[in-house]
């Protein structure tokens, strides 16, 4: 019987301490770590899919569909992919000590905004246990001390990643609690840690919904949320309309499980006629079940009829909504009130278009002429991510290394006072 | 009697609305309405004063002492200084619409990250009612709606000051409820605002600690603190000891009751005597208290001695803690300790003392051969400030009309789909 209060409060105290050190660990150290961690992925690969066959055998325990058995699951190629993006995260250029911007002022001052670590950072996440060894290298890489807290269908993989991750650690002379995984599987534990803001800069809840309202009640330091994605297309009056339905069929099929995939499709009253008759049959050959707004509904034959609850929906499936609208400003009302502030879409060839739609849409991605499958950390080029935020405070949209940093003002002076 | 639940909850709505339409107000339509406001002030500036003199009245009712009274008092020269503030904000950039940087991605998308308001800004301060106008200038240049909470000891000289807001509102044709005043002092009031993440983005409380501790327990939505400054200033072994005097008396004299004023001289062991003979009797003839650790104490006669609560304690006052440290590690592990994250300085001849000085104090600013007073939005090149941030999350330091913002990620593209 574990005591939590006091396993919890060891933990926060030791990544406090590590953060300390990992300010002023180099970026040839880091890299150093994570060189040997991909190299010790590579040759415990013997343990890790041991360890990972314990999770596998209590998954249908936990109640895990196929679909998320296999998400679980970890082989040589798959362990490969995930030593692969490690080196990926050591050709990222090194975050910590950029010069930010500077200021000469009249005085002789130079202001300098230097980039440096949040300290220690609280990651919480389910599932896939690709994610520890990821979050682990970002976390670090930047500088920060990391407490992961896995879901307890992984915690046998988790275990044994960890166990490389701290290995390297030693061997990098590197602090060993830049990373710890958190060995209990207690929920109450996620409480405590939420208390310790003396200790934990930031919490990171990558997960359900009802997860991240949870820990945004209960901590007592920032939270970055991530949210679900309603994410719109706007296919306007003067867009091209094959190139809107590619766009459209491309942001809901090509991985409809994911949060930046398209959900609701608007379209302006001028073009639905001639759009619909030309993306219907090719969403219907992708299996895509649509539920239409009265307008649409009577142009798709054998639609169901959307509901108001329809349009609020992250379906995270083959299903889309449709509706009709009689102008961009209707479609941007639209997506004000039903959209997630997440990835949002037009299709259009007006440049006046173009530039309304970006301008009022308030979402953390607002994209013209492509799919809403791009907001990714990758994909803009910010490298790995952590996670896509929904908030706006600090970081918004992907999260790569700099958004787990802050900075602070470093001041050169040659006897100035202040009159 | 005020429903308060209805009324924080009409005010914030309004405030939602207002943003909205405040994204898109350009900047001629914000310096048009500075405009009409600093002339509004020039023009009221009787009314403006006989509100004033209301509060003043009531001022001993509320216990304020001869200082605080004569900081809440107005005349015509204050007035005039209030409404240049306004001009120096027009001569400020427009933040908003900046692109931040960008990216074109090997697919040719054009990933650009621009700025954007935050939104809704509740502010919540004390006293001098020149904040009421300041504050509104600053959050309003930057594209949000702000809530004003002002202390009752200002209400009617902040009352008088934001019917002049209000009317340069609809002069210049921007939202009527870009600014508002809580026109309650119901302590109440706060903790229902406090509740309304939905509409309220950020929360600033500037004033003593039990507020900021108070508005950070409750607030739902993201707060940026503005905690104490136990600033410390440290004399290297190769410190140019005038230089290290003049920046020492400067820190604690020239505005004893602010937070980067210097609480603290940390001195090397090497350079003690000889510092401390030069700088103690300019010290006392600017009437300085020192509380001196052992062994300064025995160097400085007729002191008194320090406690380990006056390490921690930030007097605003004349007077100064003193302790004497074996090596620059000491010092920074002192200032790790007893500091607060706010302002530090070293003076020093020796680069590498200053670079690791620089690196190892984790606070907003550190500063190397200059006054811990320079720790300023105006200083700083930021133009005005509307508070100095002990946070490490999205803003650190002075916070000036970029920290009132966030970004989207606007991307343009030609059709691309992700593969």
């Amino acid at each position: 019987m574990v005591d939590l209060v006091k396993y919890t409060h060891s933990l926060a105290l030791q990544a406090r301490e590590a953060s300390r050190q990992l300010v002023i660990a180099t970026g040839e150290q880091k890299s150093r770590w994570l060189q040997l961690a991909a190299d010790g992925i590579r040759r415990c690969s013997a343990e890790i899919i041991a360890a990972n066959a314990q999770d596998l055998k209590a998954a249908p325990g936990y109640g895990l569909n196929t679909a998320a058995i296999d998400r679980l699951r970890l082989n040589e190629s798959r362990l490969d992919a995930i030593a692969a993006a490690l080196d990926d995260v050591i050709a990222l250029p090194e975050p910590i000590g950029e010069v930010i911007d500077s200021n000469v002022r009249p005085n002789g001052l130079l202001v300098t905004r230097v980039r440096v670590p949040l300290g220690v950072v609280f990651f919480i996440y389910e599932s896939r246990p690709n994610v520890t060894v990821d979050a682990a290298a970002l976390c670090v890489k930047s500088g920060n001390a990391v407490i992961l807290r896995g879901g307890k269908e992984a915690l046998h993989s988790n275990l044994a990643f960890y166990q490389v991750l701290k290995n390297a650690l030693i061997d990098a002379k590197l602090p060993e609690h830049a990373v710890q995984l958190v060995e209990t599987t207690d929920r109450e534990a996620v409480s405590h840690f939420l208390k310790l803001s003396q200790y934990i800069d930031v919490t990171i809840p990558r997960g359900g919904k009802s997860l991240i309202e949870r820990v945004t009640a209960e901590a007592s330091m920032p939270v970055i949320k991530h949210f679900d994605g309603v994410c719109h297309v706007y296919v306007d009056s003067s867009a091209d309309l094959e190139q809107a339905t590619a766009i459209l069929i491309n942001g809901k099929c090509q991985r409809p499980g994911v949060c930046n995939a398209t959900e609701t499709v608007l379209i302006h009253a001028d073009v639905a006629n001639s759009f619909l008759s030309h993306a219907v049959p090719l969403l219907k050959e992708k299996k895509v079940e649509l539920r239409c707004c009265e307008r649409s509904h009577d142009l798709v034959p054998g639609s169901l009829q959307a509901t108001e609850a329809d349009f609020r929906t992250e379906y995270l499936d083959l299903i889309l909504s449709v509706k009709i609208v009689d102008s961009l400003d209707e479609a941007i009302g639209h997506i004000t009130e039903f959209g997630s502030g997440h990835t949002d879409a037009i299709v259009t060839r007006d440049l006046a278009s173009a530039e309304r739609f970006t301008t009022r849409v308030d979402s953390a991605a607002v994209i013209v002429n492509a799919s809403t499958r791009f907001n990714d950390g990758g994909e803009f080029g910010l490298g790995a991510e952590i996670g896509i935020s929904t908030d706006k405070f600090h970081a918004r949209g992907p999260c790569g290394l700099k958004e787990l940093t802050s900075y602070k003002y470093v001041v050169h002076g040659q006897g100035q006072i202040r009159r």
